[in-house]
């Protein structure tokens, strides 16, 4: 297969990168890295990232974040980027590149564990996660040509576990390996419009 | 109790306010009709509206809809104002309405069916209830003063089954009293956090 990995650069992308690379050909594209530059907040970015490529027959995307801070004091403002990046970035990821897509190709999403289970200060990660999964869901059922989608809704994983941890009590780490095989559920096997959810 | 109704000239609107208003005193608000004018795509208009007020016991908010449309075709700015009116909106309504509610407070924003059992064209529809379900979820962890939060998920009310029920063929039209009496459990009961989902 040739597998498009946008955010190959993230925690999750440098290991989805390691074992997908060893039986697929990898484009990678990332803000500041990667074989093609890619800004998944801006539209335009999006479209030309797919111009630029032909004969993909999975994308797969693990960029963007959702912003982390005090409800009382969260703003609209504090929430857009978030918003533009990691929720409408892989929408448009999907709305752009469904055209762009072989037949029979996968669309691959990143949500996240807050959307059934928020931690303090993640109302906008629970957000855009329950956003992500139901409009997986809504477009595995319209998209055209036999191309598939799925997200991953992974809870924190070991690799981020001394970084993140401690913003998530209670919380357990997920092996990065279970990670990897929703993505690979997702990407080489057959599942469409489903949540695989990691969460340790 | 004195109850914020935003959206009181809509579909559901009209029947809550018809029902809660013999129970409780009402302010209505709408983008073109109610007691105070309120566009809730619009920060600065949502402030406007809680500024205007004092005393208020519980918010509801039954405003904003959801762009329906070919997904083949969807694009961002399909997308943008449903995403600034229905689901932003409604998120703006509880991070700056959580400063003026009186202690032991409520807010019921209004989610829907197409989250968990997306029709064709619907999308849209989807990642907004699917986004405000979890976000309301992460509130209620959040929320100070006992201030309670729930969304009602209805499915397609029998009120608007004649002029919508063909875009969502199979679903049963739910009765307008059940739709009520949700509101009314968030309202006037106990619960907190829950998405109160009346599917027929």
């Amino acid at each position: 297969m040739k597998i498009l990995l946008i955010g190959a650069s993230g925690t999750i992308g440098k290991k989805l990168q390691e074992n997908l690379s060893q039986r697929h050909e990898i484009v990678t594209a990332g803000r500041n890295s990667g074989d093609i530059r890619v800004d998944i907040s801006a539209v335009e970015s999006i479209k030309n990232l797919f111009e630029q490529l032909s004969g993909i027959d999975a994308c797969i995307c693990t960029a963007g974040s959702g912003y982390q801070g005090n409800f009382q004091t969260m703003t609209e403002a504090d929430l857009l980027p978030s918003l533009k990046g990691k929720l409408l970035g892989q929408v448009n990821v999907v709305l752009i590149g469904q055209h762009f897509l072989n037949e029979n190709g996968s669309f691959t999403v990143t949500s996240g564990i807050l959307a059934d289970d928020p931690a303090k200060n993640s109302a906008c990660g629970a957000l855009i996660s329950g956003a992500l999964n139901s409009f997986v869901f809504a477009a595995s059922l319209e998209l055209k040509r036999e191309i598939r989608i799925n997200a991953v809704s992974p809870g924190i994983v070991e690799d981020s576990f001394e970084q993140y941890g401690h913003e998530f009590p209670g919380f357990n780490p997920v092996p990065m390996t279970k990670v990897i095989n929703a993505y690979l559920k997702s990407v080489e096997g057959v599942s469409n419009g489903q949540i695989l959810k990691v969460y340790g």
